[in-house]
């Protein structure tokens, strides 16, 4: 059968995540997070964008580039369900995906004009790494997209949040305008799977921190916060 | 830039609509409008869909294939805004868009094995060519996909809904389980623009018959019906 299809990206998204590590589940869990949507030079015209001042919302298919020459698998273990237990990839949002692609919907914050870089859209809420390509921009729109009655299968809810504690002198190394996103963050339980190993120590990288903490029971501590080598922070 | 992305066909819907003129402007608008998702032989593995049959909606990502070809524009004519107003397109769901990827929320209506077909999917809501390719498939997630409170730009509501007139005669030529989706996509106006032309009819295709009606201000007329030399029917 036909339809193979090129696709090329119309932007990237620049976001505090080095690599997948950390990256809430689903998108708008962590609604301080942003993110920053930048055209490639063929799509940066204005005139492209008329009218999505009006939305609150948009929706962005993109690519699980960090995934690009893994296969899919028919059966992918979903995080909130412990990593334990296997479901089929097409009932879950998994990146091990035919095609490699995901979707997100994310809240329009702003669109600029910066220099260089054209017309940005700066989105709250993105769950992707630094730099992934963007495939196409939608409008979120509400009588068609909104369904609040719908039955969420394995996912009802956003799952448990857990508390998350900061000592002082780690908080300060954290720029003031990155603490209610990491703090966010942590608060999704950004473990892959479940260990119930208190001692055990996690690290991720997050708007050039790293970050590494402890999970006992219902609480996350940070035990250290350092400057990473990579630098990514969005602007 | 790297990241271009060779993506293929996970499934086909079939649908009964042999072109894109009269489907709604956007998935969900006609409930009783019955799609079936057919996979791929290469994706008609059942753990694939495991878990699946607990949500009530899912996520289509496709391609308009009738656009295969025709190059993008950066500004669109959106129908609901009468088709004289220019929008940006990503501000739109216009088809004529980079990449020509297609996003539908449709309800999941029943999971079956079909004899030579595997497993497929029906689902209801669709607004899409029959032979649509399907290039994923993805849950509904309320809890990150539903956002009442979400604005919704130029499209804040499903727009006017025209009061549908068929002819007891002519109703008859419609096959019994069609009747309510052809009632549907004839209410939700499916002319590509407004012009306010009593006299003038329009055609559209539909389950393996011709429809001709005429528009008066908000009240449709079907003036015939006849079988389409082309056969598509949803089974």
């Amino acid at each position: 059968m036909a339809h193979e299809l090129q696709i090329k990206p119309v932007a990237h998204i620049r976001t505090d995540f080095p690599t997948k590590f950390g990256i809430p589940r689903q998108a708008g869990l962590a609604e301080n997070l942003k993110g920053k949507i930048v055209f490639e030079p063929a799509y940066r015209i204005d005139e492209a964008l008329r009218g999505l001042e009006g939305f609150s919302h948009l929706w962005l298919i993109w690519g699980f580039s960090e995934n690009m020459g893994y296969d899919w698998t028919p059966t992918v273990r979903p995080p909130r369900l412990g990593g334990n237990v296997r479901m089929g990839v097409f009932a879950t949002r998994s990146p091990f995906r035919p095609n490699g692609l995901g979707l997100s919907c994310v809240r329009l914050l702003s669109i600029q004009k910066e220099e260089g870089l054209g017309t940005t859209i700066l989105v709250g809420g993105a769950d992707m790494v630094d730099g992934t390509p963007i495939y196409d921009v939608k409008p979120y729109i509400p009588y068609a997209d909104s369904i609040p009655e719908a039955v969420g299968g394995f996912a009802p809810d956003a799952g448990r949040v857990l508390e998350v504690k900061i000592p002082p002198e780690l908080e300060q190394k954290i720029p003031q305008e990155k603490r209610s996103a990491l703090r966010d963050v942590l608060a999704h339980d950004p473990r892959p799977r479940y260990q119930e190993d208190p001692e055990r120590v996690y690290g991720m990288g997050f708007a050039g921190l790293e970050v590494r903490f402890r999970v006992e029971r219902t609480v996350l501590r940070v035990t250290e916060i350092e400057t990473a080598a990579r630098e990514n922070v969005v602007p």
